[in-house]
This record gives structure tokens, C-alpha cells and sequence, in this order.
């Protein structure tokens, strides 16, 4: 009888501080082992020459997300449309960019209770091939959600709530966003936090419109950094004053990114996100010729490459400790697509988002690790440890050690690739890194065990991805002995 | 045939991200094997309730170290004496406290070059039981010193050059310093600093001599913590001219930090350590009645409680991210002591220093992890893993991973204990923590592979420990696969 | 013929930089001279041994001013009551410490447009005895409002808005803020804002009242620091969006103070003001017991001592560059009175402000140059020159120059007053400075050349006061030659 | 009889806030009336259309400054060359330019006490036209000359002692410096200091010139921001141990004002100077051909455009109060010039030091006031009221006010001229600013009342210039009636 169900053998092993040569055992979807050589006799996948990352987490994806009325922020109708990327593409797309586990976003409508919503997503996300928890989006802070609902769904494991300062339909007032926070503390969640001032927003969007300037290119002159900024110092003076844990979501520029450094120094439990869009994209992108710039359209918007570099520096210096994708697909052609309501349309109604979940990790990598911006360590903690520890999926997840889930990306460092959309895997018709050129890149994905890819080929049975509960009790908290306080600092560790 | 030499079994090990449940292996003093479970045959150390870190890494120790004319700043005597922590002693000492390497510090002589001291410091060190490696002290910067020896002292595996700039016999002026770090620049050293400015000093301790304040507490007053953030600011500064790596010893409060945090933020490679003492001793301890409060001092001097609380701050912001002892124990009794000096004689004429070998892991763990103020994992980065890798010991040394090391600290993290100078089991004769209550203690130490204190009871053979020499090309580099430049603010991590 | 109307003889005359001792010759109500002596022959004021300093500039006074349904947050009726202090009462009481001109606020009810208010306002302060200028609150920004009345009201020389971003019926949301802005920058206008957080503050003081915490001095906990340091952020950070100067009344304590430091060092056009009570009032004041603490009671909350010393720090460093009274009296008793709403009612319910018109100079002179806290230059500049300057009241007003308003305080800067209700001669039942002891007094006013106190005796004719049009052009400029941009950093010069 | 001994009429009178319209009657060299219109019969120097400024005050001027063996940091010969910029041409040139006072260098040479160089220093300054006083260098603080000798130059109104950080022949180490700050504590003098690293400057010098960079552009890479830096962190420090007054002289970059802001910050004694060279010229005019980069050469060295807008940001921001020309002028050509010792040996050898009397307040009002980057308020605070503050002049200098001395510039501000070396009217045979067009200009000057320079001829008596003592008591205080206690954030004001 084998020893265990797979060996990954030979590979130079991140577990947590630089690597170690091993080979790693795996039993009943879990690390069972870590040790010099383990004796033939079990299936065997070759990691010579490779690194052996842990899987990938990418704790902002939006995947087949029900929308009533439409993505842009004017849209109201009562029609509902689903994003295109589906779980079973967005796990396809995941398991070919080294990714394993995503945390995406179940819906609140307006006028509505939280739990309609969470039950039509539970049924969509089952069908995926990725593990998978959810951060629950409230728009519409009712007594009955706050007090009879969120208790629920933190019952079943769901123990973040996100919520936006900006967007027409979904924004929340101070007030909204109070009782949140009020909620959250209550019921130990996480708050998790769209930064950017809607009022702000509106008043430019309005303004550009009215002196006709609607192309693409005039999304970023809607919502300079400023906005951002105000928004972030708001959210976490708010989050100060009730004493409640939040992560700022992707972070675009160094100013927001400060106002995050500022409360951290005042020992404040405060994270910040970025992504790899806010680290190679540029506000000159939206300025292509024709309607070609709405396919780098997402919010806030790209900043410049001056603004890439103390991005970066954010990350240094652990301020930004998540690199997610915030993926958010919508196809250029189509009946969803950017295109179909929004090539005649002011850039307002353009859908907002850009796909990433295939590149993040190549992209992040790349630039990162292979530029020599990062350390390996450091690509680890940012993609898939922290990730991990701060959405409460620790230590079942985000790392390579014994008794966690045997979740792998094996890469290969020196392997270069130039980007494409067949390369991503996902639904959406396009990326907008097509063309970029990468040093690194995965070349197998294991996920609890079981090889889900191999040199690009994605096989995985729909239905297989695990929902993934966080316990009642160790939400952002670190995983020390004695659990006795929160250590802000030491997170991004 | 057992397959290990030593299992340690059923403990929360401490693998570099919070614990894993995990069996140890261990084969030929190192890690072969983490596992679920290993099964039995070979020999068992039982560890079931215990935490099981790695073996600390004092990086800062002054053992057996001789000194010709005495350890006080004004002693230019030709007489030598050697401090009387023997390599024997101190091994004994740092395994009742769950330490299994050192660093300490080999003297140059003025007028001498730096390979006659080493010689003999080879030898004693080479009696103990504790693995160590060495700092060099530089005090004569001659071109034969800088030009011919350094290169063979690197060449033998020693990475880093020690510097004072202040103490009468020891400081360099700044041209000299400036020699020194082109030196290591060139031979890829680290070049570590004691940062407090000799002409104020000597101000000070003059006029307050003058004046008749003579009294061990005048030792504060002679060296406020202006003096050492001038020495800091100075030192990184033309660190920074030379682009040279340093790292800035016993950084006792907020404004010495907050220079190494500024240093840090403009991307220097810079960093900083502590130790307990400036987390736990004060000023108004050297007040005590008549000569007592000699036993406190060292320098820099212990500031105040509102300052031990910056420190911690500084620590969970990870400007400083390494803490050591800085032991250098004087006994209060004895023909060397400090008493026989300094009685009857002005502060200035007291030697300098105080022992915590043994108090070092004990009392952070207590202060840090147990009363909440840091995570565990980051005591094992303070401790163990950023020692390692700044001063280019690991990844053999100071993690617990397949192929490093078996160095580990078995750990009891409930028991209570009250510190007494027998539980220190050093050559001193006393303790500055004597009466402090911590809450956490090592039940065992194992040294590559050895059980070398059980229960408190140390078991060693002199001469079993060895010397570390450290790799030419990733000397201050963190081990990522690639090596490609250095990630200062992911070093920490 | 007498060569002048009046000579002010033989005093230490502050003409911007330190003293001079000279002659002023008054004519016409204007200064006509500064002289080593002037000749015999007109009527003389003796300054021997005086100090003869700019009349105060009180740049933030309610006065008669007029409310719908009460001055509590939470009132909404019908009734018009009107602040008790007139414009009679308030003129002497200005005179009685050394003040001459004030800026006062012209209410606007939702609803309405602005100008009825206004002209009811204009015949009221008409009836006063003080120069005085309006700010215009607005509180509807009605398309009205902003495109048709606020260019009439500016017209007449009324040049700066106020807007709330706190209080019940008064606060604007993000939209009506941003509104107002773009509006003063099309119209040439400060914006002047009261700078908390209207959500956060409702939040609290429903749970401490829900709570049952109703007593005066949950004021204080109602509103921390924190909700005065967000909307200075997000005031601040909307008006950089718009690119209009703004004016951050009342600042209370450094964080928010440090807001505007971080804004000046960007380069824009932000001030900041504080008042005496944040210099002298702590919360604990309102912890008096019975009712007595509503006394204190004002908007920011005092704060602590502590507090003080970084509110002076910030007033050394220029940060906050004007000191006004905020007067806005309630007295205890009467109709009107805290009492009468407010004994039996929760603290929300407690007329929210403290008289402080005559008491400002004396407090600021004594704590502040008395102290030695600032310099006699400082204190002029805070109380006289900035206030005019930033208003657009110089050069007529705010300094001690050839063809400047003869406005003069003639102060004995060793005079020892104990402050008594009677001193401060207003029409408000009590002053929070009773007992106060102060060092230096006015000993006589001088208002465009009329002698209106001398030893505490006011002599005025009702209707003398004047109303000061601020020029179309030179609004929130320094007054250069040239008047080629803007200068913050020169301002409080 | 007439009134007065001048009249000045229809100036626009800058007073200390903004200007008036004033007439100015001057009596004995003072000015004893500010009025709108004076009668006639006095003489008159008519003023219509221009400003009326306070006389400049430079308050670093090296003139006719006796050096043994030359300038240069290596010389040490003992031949004494005296700087040929004579008290005479000096005082030409600075009429030409609008000042009329200056404080200039006593000069020691090591071995000998200051007392004899000044005893020959004063000789040479009576023989000018300029008022004037001293800074007294220390090179060799022996105890006779900080005992005996600096008591009896304080004694004669010398109230501030200049030291050197770098140099060869003239700086201290920090022990010596040390001295000098507990003497000027001691007698109530100000220390200025020049701050670049002395070791670093040599390290780099000797490498530059050891790899055959000799070029006059190589004197900017021998001294980079980073030692002027270091420099003024430590001499802040050490002043701030010993609580001494310092002002750092001619700041040259961000770095080195940030130092000093953060010591204000701190509410320390220390002021800032820069110098127009700082805002004009860069590193890059020492890269012209052939030895013509000679000419742009002084210590600190010239920096970058980039940086010229970050010491106006300073400036603004009121960290560099004080803005001097630092003239020290060589010829190029000549027996003592530049070329003489300097054309083909390593730019260590060429005379450091550009001459800037006349172009200092042109080229300051051009750039600050007409570029509108400074107010004209600003302007005067910066090249005469600050000087006369800070060095004990005030209230005789600096201001124009009843009672000090009638030192006036009558100034076109509409003026536009093209500098030259003609304009300059000083004794060297260029300036570093040929070329620059400048807006407004200076067409008449008033020293103590006498016409000194009208339409760029000067007249003046040799001889005519008054030493100016400085009191014992209000050195470095501001005058306020109560002189209590010193407010070092409203100097600058």
C-alpha cells in the first residue's frame, strides 16, 4: 500500500521562510509530510528544477455575481444579469494562473433581505472546481439584515461583510456604514471596504459629461486620487471610532496607501490591498484609439507608472499586504459587454472591471520576484498567506506545512511567457495584459491533492470546489498559542 | 533499523507561520522529516503540550572576550583580562534558556592587527558547546588591517565588522568608520554599529563628574538618548554615502528608531535591534541603594517605562526587528567585578554591561507573547529566523524546515516562573531580572540533534559546538530563488 | 487748529513688529501719523507706559442672531428666537476687552433663500456700536441660492460662506458642501466650515442616550477627537478637489490641527482657527455637578489639559494662524436659557455655545505673552492682523499704520484682573472664566479714533458701528504690489 | 528751519504688513514720522510709483577677510592674501543692490587667539560705507580664547560665533564644537554654522581625485546633499544637548531644512538660512568648458532645478528664515583669483565662493515676489527684518518704523533688467549670474538718512559706516514688551 496518496518530489518548497529542498507527502487532500526523501511506492509528481509554491488566494474575485439592472453605476432596472465569468470558467481560468482558493462577493439587492441572494450564490459557487468563501456585500443596512441575517450567515462561516462608499446604487451613507461597522463588531466579522468618495465622483462625472468629454480615457479624470484618499481616511476614522477591524480594497496610489501607513502606526487594525492593475496599468490605457481604452476600465482607475513604483514601495514596506485580482470580467463584445452599453454612451455607463485571475500571480511574479522588487518570501505572503490569514482560511490554507490542505502551484522561475487571452482561460473575450511578457510561470496546480493542471491543461470535475467556513472565533486574529490579541504589525509577516 | 536518530513527537511546532501539529524527524543533527505522525523505532522526545520553536539565536553575546587594560572606557592598561563568561558557561546558560547560537565578538587590539585575537579567540570558543559565529571589532582601521586581513577573515566564513562609536579606547572617528565600510563593501560584510556619540558623552560624564555626581544612576544622565539618535543619524548617513548594509545594535528608544524607520522608508539597508533590557529595566534602576544600582547599568542606558512601550511599538512596526541580550556580564563580587572598580571610584570607572543569555527568550516570550503584545510567530522571527538570515545563517540556522538545523527550544508556553540568578546558571553573580515573574519557560533544548537541557538540567559535552561560518554570496540577501538585490523591508517578514 | 482729531501720546506702539514708541496722530477716524512726538494742540490720550495694540478682530461672534424653532440640534419648529446678545449688548462687551470689529453670521433657513435673512440681519447689526462684516451660513444650496444670490450678496462685499458639517437641521451633505465650493470659486469667496462629523456624532449620542447617559457632560463623549479630525480631512480634501480656500473654524486638538498642517505642507490654501476655550476648558468642566457643567458646554468639546499644550504648539508652529471667541452665549437662566430646555432634557438637548467676546484678548494675552507661550508680535498677529488679512478686512483694519483705521486697544501689560461676569459686560448670566486670573488688561478702546472705554466704562453711541465691505478682488490674497498669486505659507506671518 | 533732514514722499512704505501710503520724515538718520502727507519744506526724495523698503540686511557677507595661505582647504602657507572684495567696493556694490547693513567674518588663525585678528578685522571695516557687525569664526576654542578672550567680544556687541563642520583647515570636531556651544551659552551669543560632513567630503575628494575626476563639475559630487545633511542633524543635536541657539547657514537642499524643521518642530532654537545661488544655479554650471565652471563653485554646492523648488517650498513654509548672498567672491582671473591656483590642479584647489552682494535682492524679489511665489510682506521678513531679528539689530534695523534707523531701498517693481558684472559694481571681475533678466530693481538707497545710491551711482563717504554693537540682553529674543522666554515658531514672522 502506498504511503500516500502523491509525492511532490524534488522541488525546492516554500514553506513559509525561503525554501527547502523536499519532497512533500500528501494524504487525504492534506499535507502529511515534508522530508528529505520519502520512499518510493506512491504516485509520484516531479518537482526537480521547480519551486513549489503554496496555491494561490485570491480574496477579491467577482465570479458569476447576479446583478439587478446592470453593472454601471446609473443602472436601476429590475433586470437581472449574471456576470459571464461562471464558476466553473473563473476555476478553469484559476487553476491555469496557480491559484486554488477565491473569496467572492455575494450580492444584496436593494429592498431585500441578505439571505435570497446568499442561497441563488451557494448553488453557483457549488458548481465550481476552486475552494471558495464569500464576502457578503450590504447595500441596504436594514434592522432585519444587521440584527436577524448577518448572525446567520457568520453562523455558516461567512465572516466578512463589504461594503462601497461609492457607485450609485450601492453606495452607503456614513450613517449605513456605522451600523456595518456596529454589526460587525458585534458578530466578530471583518469589514471589508470600497474606498472612493461618491459625492465627489458625481460631481466630476456630471461635469466632464456636461462639457462632453465622455470617452474612456475621462473615467480616471472622474476620480483622481483624492477621492480615494478622503474615502480611505474616512473608512478607517469611521472603523476607529467603533473599534472595528477593516481592509481597505485595492489601493491604487501612494496617498491612500498613507492614510492606511498613518493608521497603522497608530496601532490601528487596518489592512490595505492592491492589485497587479494598480502595479502595470496606466490611466493613459483608457486613451486608446476608438473604444479600445474601455478594456482597462476599472475603479479607482490606473494611475501612472510614477504612481506604480510607490505602489510598490507600499508593498515593501508592508502597508499593502494582499495583492488580489479584484477580478471583474466583462467581455468587449456581447450582450454584457463594455461595448453593447457603453461604445455611444458617456464613460459612466461603461461596465467597470478588468479580468486578472490568470495573471495575477505570473504578473505579480514577474515583476515582483523576477525584477528583483520582492523577495520569494515575500510574493508567498502577499498572494497566498495573507490572504489566508486575514480572510480567517489559516492554517488550513496559505501555506505548505504539515497538516494543512495540499493546495500547490508548481512554477517554474526562468520560464518566459508572453501573455494572451487563450492563456488566461477565463470567459471574458479579453485581458488587458495581452501582450506583457513574464519570466515565471506555473506549469502545474494542485488542489488538496489532486493534480487540477499540468503544463496548462486544466482538468478538474465540476462540482469538486469546497465551500470553505471560517470558525466562529480566530477571525483576524493571528494563529499564536495563545491567541491573546491582535498584532497588527506582525501580519504582514 | 531506527529510520531518525531522534523524533520529537506530538508538539505544536512552530514552522515559520503560527504551529503545525507535526511529528519531527530528525537524522544526522537535522530536520529530515515533519510529518503527522512518524512511526515509532527510533528514539522519542515527547512534546505533546509544548510549543516547539526554533533554537534561539543570540546574535549579540560578549563571552570569554579578553580585553587588555579593562573593560572601562578610560582603562588603556596593558594588562589583560578575559570576561568571565567562559564559552563553557555561556553554553550552559543559553540552553537553560532555549538559545543554541551565538554570535560574539572577536577584539582587535590598537596597535595590533585583527588575526593575533582571533587566533586565540578561536580556540576558546572552540571549548564550548554552543554553535557560534563571530563579529569582528575594528578599532584600528590600518590599511594592513582593512587592505590584507579582512579579506581572510571573510574568507574563513566571518561576515561581519563590529564598530563602536563611542567608548574611549574603542570609538573610530568618522573617517575611520567611513574606511570601514568601504572595506565591507568591498568583501561583502555587514558591518554592525554601536551607535551613542563619544565627544557628548565625554562632555557629560566630564561636567558631571566635576560637579561631584559621581552615583551609578549619573550613568544615565551622562548619555541621554540624544546622544545615541545623533550616533545613529550619523551612522546611516554615511552608510548610506557608501551604500553599505549596516545594522544599528541595541537601539534603546523611540528616537534612535524612528531614525533607523526614516532610513528604512527611503529604502537603506538598515536595521535595527534590541534587547530586553530596554524593555523592561529603567533608569531609576542604577538608583538603588548604595552600589546596587550598579548591576543595571549598560549602554546605551536603560531609559524609562514610557519609553519601553515606544520599543515595543518600533518592534511591532518591524523597525526593529532582531532582539538580542547584548550579554556581557560583570560580576558584582569578584577581582574582575564590578565592585572592585567602581566602589569607590565615579560611575565612568564602573564596567560597562549586564548578563541575559538565559533571560533573553524567557523574558520576551512573557512580555511579548503572553501579555499579547506580540504574535508567537513573531518571536521566532525576532528570536530566531531574522537573525539567521541578516547575519547570513540561514537557512540552516533559525527555522525549523527539512535540512536545516535540529536546533530547537521545547517550550512550556503556561509554566510560571520567577527569575533567579540560579536559574540563569551563568558564571555571574547575579541578575538584573532577579524577582521578575514570566509566564512561558523551555522544558528542553536540542542542538542539532542533541538533547542538550531537560527540565533545566544541562547535558553537553565542551567542545561539541561549532563554529558557523557563513557563505560568501548571500550574505545579507534574502534566500529567494533568484537572489536577485536586496528586499530590505521583506527581511523582517 | 487742531493738526489732529486725537494723538495717542508717549505709548509702546505695536506697529507689526515688535513696539515702537511713538505718537499716533488720529484724523478723520484714520491714523494720519506715526511720530517720535507730536505737537501740542489737540486733544490728547495718554498711553505712558501702555502698550497700544491693533483693536481685536473677533472674526467669529454670533450675535443677534436669529434661529427657527431653537439653537439645539435637534429643533425643528416654528418660532424664531434670537441670540440674546445684541448687537448694544455685544458692542460693549467688545469694547469692555479690546475688540472693535467682528464677523458675524447671517442665518439661513431651510426653505428660504438668503437674502431675507440678510436684510433682516442688516438692520440689526446696524443698531450696534462695532464694525462688523457677515459670514452667510448656508444650509439649503438651492440652484437659487447659489446662482442668483450668493453674486448679490457678494456684491455688497460679503465675502465668505459658512457651511456645517455637523448639527441637525444645518449640516451639508458631500454633495451641498462641494456645491458651496465650486460656488465661492466662481464668486471669489472663503469657505468657513465647522468641521465634524454629523453621522458619527448622531450615533453616538443616540447610544449614550439610549444608554441613559444623559448628563452635560456626555457632550464630550459624543464627539472625540476623531469625528473633529475625519470631516477636517474629508472639508479639506474636497475643497483641494474643487481647488477652493477654505478656513477650518474652532480647531480643538491636534490631530485635527494636524490635518491642516499636512494640507499647508501640500501647498494649499487651508487655515486654521482655534479659540481661548481650548486653550483653558477641559471636558471635565462639564462634569460640575447638578446642571452647572451645561456652562461649559460648547461645539467642538473641550477637551484636556493636555490637549492645551498641543493646541499652543500648533498656534506657535502657524498651523492654526487665528484666535476668535466663537462667542455664542446662552445664559443659564431665563426663557431663553440652557436651563430652560435643557436641566431636564438629555445634553443633546442643551443650547449648545459659550460667551467669550470680551474675555478672548485678556485670556489670549495672559496665557499666551504673560506665559511666555508667544510673543507680543504673535499675539497681535492671532487676534488682529491674520483675522484682517484673511477676511479681507486689511489694510483698513487689523494693524497700526499710516492710513489705517484708528482702532486701537491701549493695554497695561502688568495689570492683574480676576475675571468676573460683571468685567465682561455682555448680556449672557455667567462667563466660564469666572475666577480666571489674568495678567495684562485694556485700559481704554479706541474705535476709529473714538475713544469708546477708558478703565472699564463704555461710552457709544448705538448705530456708530459700521459695516465693512470687503473688496471684490483682493479676497484671500496678501496685499503685494503686484497681488500675483497666492501665498499660505506667508499668511500667518 | 526745515522739519525733518529728509523727506521721502509718496512711496508705497512697506511697514511690516502689506505697505501704506505714507510720506517718511527723517531726523538724525532715524526715521521720526510716518504721515500721510508732510508739509513741505524739508528736502525731498520723491517716492511716487516705487516701493520703500527696509535696507537689506545681509547677514553673511565674507569682505576683505584676511586668510593665511590662501583659501583653499588644503593651504596651510603662511602668507596672508586678504579677500579682495575691499569694505569700500563692498559697500559700492551693496548700495547698488539695496542693502545697507551686512554682518561679516573676524577671521582666527589656529595657534593664535581671536583678539588680534579682530583688533586688524575692525581697522578695515571703519574704512567702509556700510554699517555693519561680526561673526566671529573659531578655529582653535583653546581655553584662553572661550575663557577670556570671547567674554570681551560679547562685551563689545560681537554676539555670534561661527564655527565650520568641514574644511581642512577650520573645522572642529565635535568636542571642540561642543566648547564653542557651552560658551555661547555661557556669554548669550547665537552659534551659525557651517554644516557639511568634514570626513565624508574628504573621503569622497580624495577618490575623486585618486580616479582622475578633477573637473571643477566634480566639486558637486565630492559633497553631496547626504553630508550637509549629517552635518545638520548633528549640529542641531549637540546644540540641542547643550541648549545653545544655532542658525544653519546656506541650506542648500530639502534634506538638510527637513533636519532643521523637525528640530522646530521639536520647539528648538534653530533657524535656517539659504542663499539665492541655491535657487538659481546647479550642479550643472560647474560642467561648462574649459575652467569656466570655476565660476559657479561655493560650498555647499549648487544642487538641481528640482531642488530649487523644494528650498522655495522651505522657504514658504518659513524652515529657512533668512535669505543672504554667502558673498565670497574670487576673480577669475588675477593673482588671488580662481584660475591663478586653480586652472590645472583638481577642483579641490580652486577658491571656493561666488560674490552676491548687489544681486541678492534683486534676484530674491524677481524669483519670489514677481514670480509670485513669495509675498512682498515675505520678501521682507527674509532679506531684513529676519537678519536684523535674529542678530540683535532690531528694533534699529530691519524695519521701517519710528525710531529705526532711516536705512531705505526705493524699489521699481516694474523694473526690468538684465544683470551684468557692471551692475554689480563690486571689486570681482564676474558675476555668476550675467545673463539672468530680473523684474524690479532697486533705484534708490538710504543709509541712516544720507542718499547713498540713486539711479546706480553711489555716493558715499569712505569711512562713513557705523560698527553695529549688539545689546547683552535681547540677543536672539524677540521684542516683546515682556521679553519672556523665547518663541522660536514666531522669530520667523
Amino acid at each position: 500500500m502506498a504511503d500516500y496518496d502523491l509525492v511532490v518530489r524534488g522541488g525546492e518548497v516554500a514553506t513559509g521562510f525561503g525554501t527547502a529542498r523536499c519532497d512533500i507527502g500528501i494524504r487525504g487532500g492534506r499535507i502529511a509530510a515534508l522530508a528529505e526523501s520519502i520512499a518510493d511506492g506512491s504516485p509520484v509528481l516531479e518537482a526537480g528544477g521547480l519551486l513549489v509554491l503554496p496555491g494561490g488566494i485570491d480574496s477579491h474575485c467577482h465570479i458569476e455575481e447576479p446583478a439587478r439592472g446592470g453593472y454601471v453605476g446609473s443602472g436601476a432596472g429590475a433586470a437581472v444579469t449574471v456576470n459571464e465569468e461562471s464558476f466553473a470558467s473563473a476555476s478553469t481560468s484559476a487553476f491555469a494562473g496557480g491559484t486554488t482558493s477565491v473569496v467572492c462577493f455575494v450580492p444584496q439587492w436593494k429592498g431585500e433581505g441578505i439571505l435570497p441572494r446568499l442561497a441563488d450564490y451557494e448553488q453557483r459557487a457549488a458548481r465550481g472546481m476552486l475552494d471558495y468563501s464569500f464576502h457578503q456585500i450590504i447595500t441596504d443596512p436594514t434592522e432585519e439584515v444587521l440584527e436577524r441575517e448577518v448572525p446567520q450567515i457568520v453562523a455558516k462561516g461567512i465572516r466578512s461583510l463589504k461594503v462601497f462608499l461609492t457607485y450609485e446604487p450601492l453606495h452607503l451613507s456614513d450613517e449605513e456604514y456605522i451600523k456595518v461597522l456596529v454589526t460587525a463588531r458585534r458578530n466578530g466579522c471583518l469589514v471589508t471596504v470600497h474606498c472612493e468618495n461618491y459625492a465627489a465622483i458625481k460631481w466630476r462625472t456630471e461635469a466632464l459629461i456636461a462639457a462632453g468629454l465622455t470617452a474612456p480615457k475621462y473615467h480616471a479624470w472622474s476620480r483622481p486620487s483624492i477621492v480615494e484618499r478622503e474615502a480611505t481616511h474616512r473608512a478607517i476614522a469611521l472603523a476607529e471610532l467603533v473599534d472595528q477591524p477593516i481592509q481597505v480594497f485595492h489601493v491604487s496610489c501612494e496617498e491612500a496607501a498613507e492614510e492606511i501607513a498613518r493608521a497603522q502606526a497608530r496601532g490601528l487594525k487596518v489592512w490595505g490591498e492592491t492589485c497587479p492593475q494598480y502595479l502595470t496599468l496606466t490611466a493613459d490605457d483608457m486613451d486608446r484609439p476608438g473604444f479600445d481604452g474601455a478594456a482597462f476600465m476599472c475603479s479607482p482607475s490606473p494611475r501612472t507608472t510614477a504612481e506604480h513604483a510607490k505602489v510598490w514601495e507600499m508593498i515593501r514596506r508592508g502597508t499593502l499586504d494582499i495583492v488580489t485580482s479584484d477580478h471583474c470580467g466583462f467581455s468587449m463584445a456581447g450582450e454584457q459587454g463594455k461595448a453593447a452599453s457603453g461604445r455611444d454612451a458617456p464613460f459612466r455607463d461603461i461596465p467597470n472591471g478588468i479580468p486578472g485571475l490568470a495573471a495575477r500571480l505570473p504578473i505579480l511574479f514577474s515583476e515582483g520576484v523576477s525584477k528583483g522588487r520582492i523577495s520569494l518570501d515575500h510574493f508567498v505572503r502577499l498572494t497566498a498567506t495573507n490572504p489566508a490569514r486575514l480572510m480567517g482560511l489559516a492554517p488550513r490554507k496559505g501555506m505548505i506545512a504539515v497538516g494543512a490542505d495540499a493546495d500547490l502551484a508548481l512554477w517554474d522561475p526562468r520560464k518566459k511567457v508572453t501573455l494572451t487571452n487563450a492563456l488566461m482561460q477565463h470567459a471574458i473575450d479579453y485581458t488587458p495584459y495581452e501582450g506583457l511578457e513574464v519570466t515565471g510561470w506555473p506549469v502545474a496546480t494542485v488542489r488538496r491533492g489532486a493534480v487540477v493542471m499540468r503544463d496548462g491543461v486544466v482538468q478538474a470535475e465540476p462540482g469538486t470546489g469546497q465551500f470553505l467556513p471560517r470558525g466562529p472565533y480566530d477571525m483576524v486574529r493571528p494563529r499564536g498559542v495563545l491567541a491573546n490579541g491582535f498584532d497588527a504589525a506582525s501580519a504582514p509577516g
